[in-house]
């Protein structure tokens, strides 16, 4: 059936616009999560997901630009940051979040497989890029409200503490391959409030000015 | 020319069989940073490197197989630690070393080829948690001095630390894109030095014991 053409009865093309969405992307998830992005086939896709080639073919034209609608996907889908009111709570709550994301089967390997891709599709690794710009800016409330506190002084690059925080567990996933556990995480958040408020994380513009 | 003959007035075997895997592992890892791990190819390997077909196969069996060598190399080629009496210091040699490292064209595309084979291939992580586990090895007297110093203490996890140097340099090249630049390293070193000596990785066993 060739879902390209509104039926009459049909619910309205907004929302069987999203619905085809969500069901191409939680198709192409799986099947990156299982086989990674090299054997992402837009075909394969259209015919698990139920629909038409011709509309996957034409909505997101390349294995790049489905990981890519995937990834603004898995940024609008992420929790909300954390307000707990302290710095370290706030990184804390981050630091699990990341690593429960990490260490999630289907996630885990979503994740892997879209920085593998990243590394040889610049396309892809534009949109990992903007995925993370989404994330980091969702969270950096978290920091600025810390500097109103006076837990972290003026000046902190609120990008660079949340990336201290995630960096280590990345690392683990990626390279040493050392456990992602509460533990890691919460040494991951320590190490970025300890270093935040001893000041590291002033940028050497704002320390000039 | 097939090289797996020995002629007379050859050098002796074991120069000859590391010069041959000197070269084929710098054709290795010239076609890895330019092309990749799924196109590394063993046939090809041989033919630039003008060794024989039946030797790059006999010794290194798959793709996989030479990239575990490389990183053995690459292990065993990296610079020795530092040593400059203070942890502070030695960080920072590590993390200009790490970032010189990810900045440089191709080792930069080599390390992301590696990293992005290692997450659909178990040889190529398992080498790779070996060449992470021979560099921080390598790096763990770094932070034991220090205990000793009394710059940390006691029961800090040295791998830990260093692992939280490297940590944000490879988030910037594989995650948020961000510029591995100096500031990048020095905020690295700090503020893995600031959490260590406020005691942030004393691992939970040391903290009970």
């Amino acid at each position: 059936m060739d879902h390209d053409i509104a039926w009459p009865g049909s619910v309205r093309p907004g929302g069987r616009t999203a619905r085809v969405r969500e069901s191409v992307l939680e198709v192409a998830g799986d099947l990156l999560a299982d086989r990674g992005f090299a054997h992402l086939d837009l075909a394969e896709v259209a015919a698990r997901a139920g629909v038409g080639k011709t509309t996957v073919y034409r909505r997101w034209r390349t294995p790049a630009g489905l990981v890519g609608d995937l990834l603004v996907d898995m940024a609008e889908q992420s929790l909300p940051r954390a307000d707990t009111g302290s710095l370290i709570e706030d990184l804390m709550a981050n630091a699990r979040l990341v690593a429960k994301t990490l260490t999630d089967g289907r996630q885990s390997n979503l994740f892997r497989a879209v920085i593998a891709a990243a590394t040889c599709d610049d396309a892809t690794a534009a949109a990992l890029r903007t995925f993370y710009d989404t994330r980091l800016t969702e969270w950096t409330p978290c920091v600025e409200a810390a500097v109103v506190r006076g837990e972290v002084p003026a000046g902190t690059d609120a990008r660079a503490v949340l990336s201290a925080v995630s960096a280590p567990l990345y690392y683990r996933l990626l390279a040493s391959g050392d456990p992602i556990d509460d533990e890691a995480a919460e040494q991951a958040a320590k190490a970025a409030a300890v270093a935040a408020a001893a000041g590291t994380f002033v940028t050497k513009q704002a320390q000039r000015a």
